[in-house]
């Protein structure tokens, strides 16, 4: 498979794909989500299940000027029903994906982290995904944690390591770079994710994580700027030519997300990782296109 | 005042000044290091003092085709002496600032932070500040901790508060915007940073820290555009407005340094703050360009 380098061509991929990914929408009530989720539709590769109140969502549809009768609706009084009739949708089988409309997201989440009835498999980690694509970068570039995971622990992150390896493999990236970002490259024990570092990517010089390399402790530059890597002294493979950062912690990572968001043309998607299937969280402020490319992130990580 | 809002006002400002000011380079044996000081000489408002190997000093000059005769040289036979003679011609009095070449930071700080012979006023903290100019914001935008403090304590911001606005007010920023930097808007005793923001605001509000605006915790992408805050509904003066951000901790600075000069085209100069007398830090990677206005900074900081 080559190698997904755009968005553009992530879409295209999905175009080309003849299978269909059935989207449940929870409260599609805002013009951002509707459009999005309606997009996939008309691009073809998403069938919709939009669940909430039908009158707020009809009037969403009508606003949007979709076909209301090309979407399941499935009725529900409130948020957290909606986000409980949504996820029993995906656990009966009847839907493959699910969204985030205009819901909060500790509602959103308390149905897809519960123990009984949830999309979490027992064991497994809740950890978030981004993946961006900016005009001074000639891949795609995917980090991860700026939301859910605030000081991973070395658990954490090997699971965090095990689901991102494995999105970007779908994406057609057969031995994804990854760097373990720090604001040095030295390890020094007064900084325990600079030894968790070294720990990891021992463990992945013993076939961890599959087919990876993984680099590090290196900074933002030395994991994107082969010159700057050079300067330092640090030599690794990963060194200018990174397709996944794993940041020390959220406040770094989030503050790489509204960076380059702000200040470097960055359209970035998002998705949860851990889930039995893929599961969107994204936030009111994303855009339409931020959102739809979500969704597609979502439909390649089903891997079919 | 006019605020100074680009790297070339600033110098334009030093150039139209009539003062020089003293600087003391320790082991200026790089090209860049030299480069950055004698163009500070050469604009008019340096007078240079190279402290280190003789020979070495003299081939750099010779290899920046500079004029031996203008500049002042005092020999020391290796890095730490070079380093201590440095700091001593400024606390005689003949240096008014202190520039770093080729010497590790650790050999450098330390004669920096002797408690004997030192710079650092007894209850003084050592900070660093970085000035950023690109594209993408149309002033000047001044961020810390990138590099010397990795998680302050209250304490140690109240420091970077009072250094860092006092700086501002030297570039002619009457009423500084600072936005104190988190992954959320919200104040949460789980992340003693949000809780000693709020403390810090409240403490400015009663007037702790001048003529300034503070405003937090936000993300950076509210303060630095008022449409993304205003989409979250934060209110706030400092919103798409800051001057100056501080940093929860070093990974997000360092990462914030790293991202904009990367990927948003960023110039960046940095001194350190709390020694008696402004400072460099500069690091082998940083750009001549750079280095010359990280002096400027330093020359514009010590206020005359």
């Amino acid at each position: 498979m080559t190698p997904i380098r755009t968005f553009e061509e992530m879409v295209a991929k999905l175009r080309q794909s003849c299978a269909t990914h059935r989207i449940a929408v929870v409260c599609p009530y805002d013009e951002e989500s509707a459009e999005a989720a309606l997009r996939a539709m008309r691009e073809g590769f998403a069938e919709l299940i939009f669940v909430g109140d039908s009158m707020r969502i009809a009037a969403a549809m009508e606003s949007a000027g979709a076909d209301s009768r090309a979407i399941r609706i499935v009725e529900a009084a409130d948020a957290a029903e909606a986000a409980a009739k949504a996820v029993e949708e995906v656990r009966a089988g009847r839907a493959d994906i699910l969204m985030k409309g205009l819901i909060g997201t500790d509602v959103y989440l308390k149905a897809i982290l519960n123990k009984e009835h949830g999309l979490l498999p027992a064991g497994d980690v809740l950890t978030h995904l981004s993946v961006a694509q900016m005009p001074g970068y000639d891949k795609l570039l995917a980090f991860s944690d700026v939301a859910v995971i605030p000081y991973p622990t070395i658990e954490q992150r090997r699971a965090m390591l095990r689901y991102d390896i494995a999105t970007l493999h779908r994406l057609g990236i057969s031995k994804p770079m990854v760097a373990l970002i720090h604001f040095t490259e030295k390890v020094n024990p007064k900084f325990p994710n600079s030894t968790d570092y070294a720990t990891l990517v021992a463990e992945n010089a013993r076939g961890a994580f599959g087919e990876a390399v993984l680099g590090g402790p290196m900074d933002v530059k030395c994991a994107c700027n082969a010159h700057s890597a050079a300067v330092k002294g640090i030599k690794s493979e990963v060194c200018g030519n990174a397709d996944l950062l794993i940041f020390s912690n959220i406040d770094a990572g989030n503050t790489f997300y509204k960076t380059i968001t702000q200040f470097a043309s960055a359209t970035v998607a998002g998705i949860l990782q851990g889930p039995a299937v893929p599961v969107l969280l994204s936030s009111r402020s994303d855009s339409p296109e931020s959102k739809f490319y979500s969704l597609a992130l979502a439909c390649i990580n089903r891997g079919c």
